[in-house]
């Protein structure tokens, strides 16, 4: 492995230790009779993962001058409704998923009606950690809600949710397939970095925000498209998750249109790509790495 | 009828006219992969009501001294906050009602799957508007998210969902009883005042918020005990909804610890409660009015 590739590692794990304690400090119930609520929250919340979505968060206002203290809220709101999106995917209505990071799923834990509020709760929390968050002015507070409202929304990921469901057993268009996935998993991507930016003081117009939105776009189709490699090609022991579930449903993947390898020489396109937006940019050698990172993935 | 009563009800209804054309400008889909989302938000969203809840908003707001322009999104919003609850409430994990308002509940006619993606829509979106509310400064639109996602959540509104879930077929104390109402339909009406006085200019601390906030309380409990005699004195067709679910589910209900007539004579005590802490302001005459109509409401 490269040297950059290890420290990126080191960087991203040493960043989801602060985020989890961020994260927990969300997670009190104030007295017994929410208990259950609560725990139900935190055990999704804190289950582990990349954390990608608060590193992108944080590393892009570092990236542009900010503080983290800035931007950690904006970071926990988005996983927060990240969060939310998984245990009410998993749902019965839903994929029906019994694991989720090799665990049972929220509602296989604490049943369906507590799992549909968790999520529910954890969605509506974010908007509160992001409006309250004590370290930007109000202005900028009001502007972070808008723009994860936006992209967790019907016009971002629900819109996609929606059309994926409308989707399985017919074959959907690449053209199609592009705007499901750049709603779905895109949005909440793309919110990420403009959370960043905001954080350290730069607008929807800024030239800052232009670049890591383009970053952002291209990593997050480069994520999917390694996603459907994963789910067609990877073991449920790796991955912690359920796998072969897009073809069970009849899903349109990228692989109803590539090869595995075809795909695979169009993520690295697509990162290449990435690479290629944020370069202009002083200090964007972590973020080069994170686009390297999540091409090489393996869960 | 009284004629304040009747001046009331045309208020109320000219003022319900006004709240669903704002209402409809939000459900209107971008496209037609999009379009059932946006027609499910909209089944529930435009399916009538006395909309209390923004009625508060805008009154309240008007009340002040403030224009509806700056009160309506607040009051959408929380309109379709309430919308959201409903929706998830009346799923097969949690209620499992067929009927509301007369109609299918939105499962029963759009599936599961969607009704559950409109409900988390429908909160989302909620957000954005309060957010994006172009007639009141950014430092107001983000108090009133951060007000919103607090009556709205684990402390409020979802808190006492989870209480009333943890309830059913266990006796709970009257001091229970009361928490558990004031989170879960108390949190939505004191909220809505607050809204109101915010619009109008008025802060968390002022003591036209503060009045504002005792009378909801009175009304919102009032609201629940009135509800409470409907679930076990109302029918069907006159509620359009179904009744007797508090008995079935085994549910701990103010007629737990009053008669019929107790009850009665309760909400009666709360109404005079609610109009004494509004009487010192000026112009309260309809928030007074109001309190009555809730009193002797029968659906």
């Amino acid at each position: 492995m490269k040297e950059s590739m290890t420290l990126l590692k080191q960087t991203m794990t040493l960043h989801a230790e602060r985020v989890e304690k961020a994260l927990a400090a969300y997670t009190q119930a104030p007295d017994e009779d929410l208990q259950i609520l609560f725990d139900a929250e935190e055990y999704s919340l804190l289950a582990g993962g990349k954390r990608i979505r608060p590193f992108l968060v944080n590393e892009v206002c570092r990236m542009l001058g900010g503080n983290e203290s800035a931007s950690m809220p904006f970071a926990c709101a988005l996983e927060m409704i990240h969060t939310y999106s998984l245990i009410h995917d998993d749902l019965p209505c839903m994929d029906d998923d019994d694991l989720r990071r090799g665990k049972p799923t929220n509602h296989k834990k604490f049943g369906y009606a507590n799992a549909l509020l968790a999520g529910d709760a954890l969605l509506t929390k974010a908007f509160f950690v992001a409006s309250s968050n004590p370290n930007v002015d109000r202005a900028t507070a009001a502007e972070a809600v808008l723009l994860l409202s936006e992209a967790a929304g019907e016009i971002g990921m629900i819109g996609g949710q929606i059309m994926d469901l409308a989707g399985e057993h017919k074959k959907l268009s690449l053209e199609q397939l592009h705007r499901l996935h750049s709603m779905k998993t895109g949005a909440l991507i793309r919110v990420a970095v403009q959370l960043g930016a905001l954080a350290a003081g730069f607008d929807r117009d800024s030239d800052e925000m232009r670049s890591a939105v383009a970053y952002a776009e291209k990593i997050g189709l480069c994520f999917q498209v390694i996603d459907d490699i994963l789910d067609a090609t990877g073991s449920e022991e790796e991955l912690g998750k359920s796998v072969g579930g897009d073809a069970e449903h009849e899903k349109t993947t990228f692989l109803s249109y590539y090869s595995v390898e075809g795909a695979k020489e169009y993520a690295a396109l697509l990162t290449a790509e990435a690479i290629s937006a944020i370069s202009p940019m002083k200090d964007s050698e972590v973020l080069t790495d994170l686009a390297v990172y999540l091409l090489e993935r393996t869960y």
